[in-house]
């Protein structure tokens, strides 16, 4: 795909796969509209005011249809957006289709190539000569990375001239990453400088890119305020936990159709995600195995009547694999070589090197054959079997399937924009400093309580005497600050 | 798409969509054979002795990647084979094309009108001037139907010279079958008595097609012997009940990516089918509700936790909607005139008429807006709310996803060789009357004990002295006929 | 406990424990009457017209507080009633107190030796100079072994003097019966032969009794007619099923107060009753191993996630046992040897000869400590270590707990007031023969009905149409009879 | 019960119901010792060192066969021990027996009044003459409330010579507490001041306790130390909602051997306890209705297919009632009046007001009907129905059954041994101030880590790479503080 920026008549920019699924998109985009409360409530409550009149907003993160209910909440908000994609598999093409005919400048098409992946990010975040965006909506942290890391760059070749060198680095995505910012320098040595002064913040949506925020944090190296919305309750005990329960078997399914039940599943991590994905392997009437470094969640999976053990003790036997880490070098290409023949191996954690993609592809003799997008048998030269890799590595219910379905989704970004209207409307009091916040309780609160009309639920009111006895407002907030739901 | 024969250079007949997808077909197929062991064994066990020489078998059975592996299953026990599918939507063009490629005639391709549906069963049937098949495998008994209502009409007409008249019915769908024979008595008129008299016999796979034979039974009216496959435990019980489980979550997905948990909903009868569907939507966290008219199944949904109303108490509330029954007028649209917006409607218990298609279609002023294909939203003129209505009401597991997985269609795919091969060992035998026969125990049991080992199971023997004192078998069977597992 | 014959003050004869607990038991017995709506409505149904007037009815069926909602449901319409446990264990005392005093002669109390339990038998049995009873309640089917043994020794003894010798079997419970039988011969050598001449026939409760009965009809030895309640849809697929899910996990905590989560299950046995212990062990958070003879039923249980492996593979690493097969040499003391400290071994699968407690018993060296009554540990002088049996190796949820909840009961034993009131009012038709026949269908949906209101539920009518679609009565009974549910 | 305390031979203090029962409750403790796991681990690594040597621990608790096992771990590192119950009928006797007899002194029995246990309160804390405890181990906050209003009292009554009016109080409970404290003035006024003096610290077990002591700590009025052992994870998480998904259906089945299959059973609160609670009433086929104020508790309840209703709305169609809120005047008499006859109303939250045993008490003409200890149906004087109450609106689990098992209460009191120890160890470093702490997350791990091997798990260990990868200690703690489980 020639890397040209296409217009719209109305003269806004876009790179989409094919324009004419725009109307297919928009069908899909009022069918989750229907599945989205928390959005839709926005666009009642806050829509007349137009509060974010004025402000730009660059977004990086997954561009699927809930994505789309997203963008335009944000636009019916006031604000003008520029976005593109978190994974180079997670586009749905008619969503992307469909708002940048209507809404917003988007860069985004499913099966981007690292380069060009690299390229729609550059290109959300640039908004002509102006300068950058007002506001980042980030997923995973890279636009956050890209603008950092530019920063940097400027300014050592401020002081030395010296220019980034891609070569420096054996991770072949950050030398992609390094030459965007090399060849910018020679343009324009000052424009993610500009970026960072305009920022007003980033509201971020992962754990990955949380876990990337705070340790900036703890260097003093953060650049402008964050706004944590992966640990907001509504998000990372709902999306996380819920929406991996309904998208893995989905991933599965689309990617393979094999049957879960009666097979050997072993989930890597049991946190929020590999909860989700334990839960909905069991159900379907798989035998789960979780491995685990942390004693806790091992703990919480066999009280589940979970086995828990290493990835060596049954790696030979287990039928599924699924990465939930958040880690790297989960599942190896040795431990690949030793499994049964069409042993199914998938990632749901967030980066491709949960598992050891390199190692695979680079393992002598191997053979690669693509069942279809997104799902490829590598068959080793020692054993002649096979093992079925999907999404490369990648976010398989991203890559396999839709992603998490629109309700759930529906309360993460309900947070979103909670955090985005936060960030604006304190931009100038100084309240959020260069530092990572989570949204208050009440909040959080509200934005479940967003969701529950559309599900027939109907909520006890305390009195007055029952919250005074509890200690709470008789509105909330209801639990402290450490309780774990 | 013009109805004309095509010919591989072999020259076997086929009529597909694409025969470009036969690559991709043959891929899968490999995938499968894997999850098949049960029909593996089988090649494995009798491909040797070649036991179908000169068997000429027709099916009429759901043209997909596991029905492909059954196809080549009987050709590698030395079958001749031509094949249609069952059902408009539930081909799956890469399979087709692969197995018209490499192994069998087919005509079966992914949205047939009915118009197309009736000519590509009777090409499945007829094998040139020779007659017919020597057996049929037939799933909901179309291609069983077409011959006896084709005997029907060559008896009438040499009788009386009288010919079937189309518009003697209301079923559009019988029109056509009449229409078909009415022509066909001009150029052949004992072309379908020369097949009943070829026929050796036919196994059925379904609930439907079953309560077809034994009415054909009763009646006296049955032309040639059948074996009822769907009641092999190793068929009903699975498939039916595991089957739907796995596949109508699938269906759900792949057509709406709604999110099932926290969703209301409801499931029409409780049989095994609607079991399998109870608890992939309980498990999905749905919180359903079961309607029944028999108090045995209703009393197991209770005992399940599931609630037991009648559809009219719960039909403006809940948001998923799946027929299950095998009975006709489960969901009409006075029903559907009530549903929330964007309300899902699908069947899963074989025809469309469990849904009163024709009353949405005919309704005054509703409007068919296609979201994609077999996924429909239809809106009612007076509310301009709108439901979703899978697959055209046909079996939305088949035309929404890919149907039931691998593993359970190796059980039932198994029961269906060994009903193929029971027939036509004993074909001169007289063994099997014009009757419907269930296969024995034993065999059953086999079928479930080939599949044991690609799980992991191990069986524990008994000993003489366990056996005497249960009055078994060492070897089984292990259970009286009417054990109900 | 001194084996002499008590009498209320109306003359009614009865030996139970303490007559000063029948307040406590009819407490209980009103508050399962609520819970037992199959039965109440019998009495409401049936009561006025009296069908039992005249009859005399000898039950010999675990003493509950439900078998005493049925004993009293038996004499509202009329009949009267002796009555004896079915298992040492299993008597709940205040309501054999309750029913000793108010209703009918009683001859039960928890904890009876084997030949306490016999002579309770006997009494039950016994009605004095005119004969034995009209109708047999069994339960397992020692009250109709007792009366074949004891026909067989009077045709011997008529034909050639001799007298049973106890000393003939090595079973010690047998013995004890021939002794009964030959001391009875003294005084009157045509007691059982008046009895089976009287008897207008027995219907039986259980898996295991059942089977007894299949085998004298094969057999020809079968004396009068008798219906099977246990292959009843509504007893065996709900008590057996639905009853164990409940009570094992009961018996499990009254006895031991052990925490299930987490623990390894091996349930030996994958039948109804096995479903039900390892459903409930699952859901209580166990990892569930299954042992089967069975293919069908093994695959059942990897449908279900449980692994499937042999009683050897497991033995050393699992925490609960427990036994559900109907068959004998289950659970080895060999087996139990290489168990881990403090695993549990229990049996709900009818005798105490699934676990090989004459094994244990005898184990040199071993040590018995009761910890209370029907939760002991044996310790083995090899490793000090100990196993813990419950109830001695016999019924597990009657010995430790309290056996089925009452409404799951109800549909049982609504059945088996149906059967009495069939045998009876068919006792000169001649529409039973010395054979073994099940309820009809209708009657079996009658019972699930009766249970339907109680828990809100309410059904779906066929309409005249629908009903002829699938060829069923409106009124059912819906299903052939070869149907699983 | 004469109020006198007794003594061993040995000279040790003790008032129980009755120490023959001490053999039996060894029985059951030395069960319970293999059981728990964390707490023996810990006799085995501090044993040796006797770190409590020295220190007098008092404990108010409820005094059952774990609590046994967790007072001679105490004892085991060299503590010395006096112990009370904190309920009135949490009590196991033989447990009590037992301690009483081997290892502290103890002063509690099952079935007490609140006269009564006030006074085995005062008992635990009495240390004679030489002032109070060191340490306090807490449940509910009982000896800590007593101590505080205790000093309130003496500095009025230096100040003032005023003492505590009893009827100044409705609430009965707080009468009997201020007329302990104005009759211990007479003879010692400096009795609790010298407690508070010489007292290091609590650690309080409950999300009662701990929301006293946090109150205390806001308001400045918290004389020592606290450490809130109820927030760790291996705590909360697990004992509040593992052991009560036990407890509660093992409550029920005790008290009432109701099947819970088919009911509707409503929970009132969805934090730990009630997630348990219904997920334990889901899993044994009870239709579950939720109540809750919190919208974000609530949107978990429909995430897993619960409904979410006020009481108003099914309080005449429910059967089972469970109130886990912590909260008062959840289930009013005007609620039970309402309900279904037999409906079962209980409570696992805390206190006895959760449920209005007051207005029940004394609503006109109501008959309270004792079917059992701890089970009473009330009848109402207008319908003539009734309602079951479990143990008198005190926690159900404890009263009708016998608490939480073995396992899970060897985590808590694994934390409950950690927090003494480290408030012994930092008793003169002044690391704790008059405020409440949790314990930091290694110990947490810890706690859990011990728990592992008893269930056969295997932990994975993170590579130096993959912990740097992640920034944490490959030794952990791996979670930030925040993070929820």
């Amino acid at each position: 795909m020639a890397l040209l920026v296409e217009k719209t008549t109305s003269g806004r920019e876009y790179k989409v796969k094919d324009m004419s699924q725009a109307d297919f998109g928009r069908l899909e985009i009022e069918l989750a509209e229907v599945e989205m409360p928390g959005l839709m409530s926005c666009r009642t409550e806050f829509g007349p005011s137009q509060p974010f009149k004025g402000a730009r907003i660059t977004g990086s993160l997954h561009m699927t249809i809930q994505t789309a209910v997203l963008i335009e909440t944000l636009t019916a908000l006031g604000a003008e957006v520029r976005w593109c994609s978190c994974n180079i598999f997670s586009t749905q093409d008619h969503a992307a289709a469909a708002i940048a005919r209507d809404s917003a400048a988007v860069f985004a098409w499913k099966g981007e190539t690292l380069q060009e992946y690299w390229w729609c990010t550059e290109r959300a975040l640039d908004w002509g000569p102006g300068g950058g965006p007002d506001l980042i909506v980030d997923d995973g942290g890279d636009a956050t990375l890209l603008i950092h890391e530019g920063v940097k760059a400027e300014e050592e070749f401020e002081k030395s001239g010296k220019v980034p060198d891609p070569s420096s680095t054996d991770n072949s995505e950050f030398q992609i990453v390094l030459t965007i910012i090399r060849d910018g320098l020679k343009t324009d040595p000052k424009k993610y400088t500009r970026m960072k002064e305009r920022l007003v913040g980033v509201s971020e949506e992962t754990t990955t890119g949380v876990k990337r925020l705070y340790q900036m944090q703890a260097n003093g190296t953060l650049l402008f305020p964050a706004i944590n919305v992966n640990d907001s309750v509504t998000k990372s005990k709902f999306d996380n936990l819920y929406g991996c329960r309904h998208s893995l078997p989905d991933g599965l399914m689309r990617a393979t159709d094999v049957m879960i039940a009666g097979k050997v599943a072993v989930v890597c991590g049991y946190g929020d995600v590999g909860k989700g994905c334990a839960a909905a392997l069991k159900q379907a009437g798989a035998r789960v195995i979780v491995t685990e470094i942390d004693p806790i969640c091992a703990l919480q999976a066999l009280m589940e009547g979970l086995q828990v053990l290493t990835l060596e003790d049954v790696v030979s036997e287990a039928d599924i694999f699924v990465t939930t880490t958040g880690n790297k070098d989960i599942i190896m290409v040795d431990h690949m070589k030793k499994m049964k023949n069409n042993a199914i191996v998938c990632n749901i954690g967030h980066f491709d090197n949960e598992i050891d993609m390199q190692g695979l592809e680079t393992y002598p003799g191997v053979k690669r054959i693509t069942i279809k997008p997104q799902t490829d048998r590598w068959v080793f030269p020692e054993t002649k079997t096979g093992i079925i890799v999907l999404a490369e590595g990648r976010l398989m219910n991203l890559g396999c399937a839709t992603g998490h379905p629109s309700f759930v989704m529906s309360c993460s970004f309900t947070n979103q924009v909670i955090a985005q209207l936060e960030l604006w409307k304190e931009k100038s009091t100084g309240k959020y400093k260069k530092e990572v916040y989570v949204l208050p309780k009440h909040l959080d609160e509200k934005v479940a309580a967003l969701h529950l009309g559309k599900l027939g639920a109907k909520l006890t009111k305390l009195s007055k005497d029952q919250a005074d006895y509890i200690s709470v407002p008789i509105e909330g907030p209801y639990k402290p600050p450490h309780y774990r739901y």
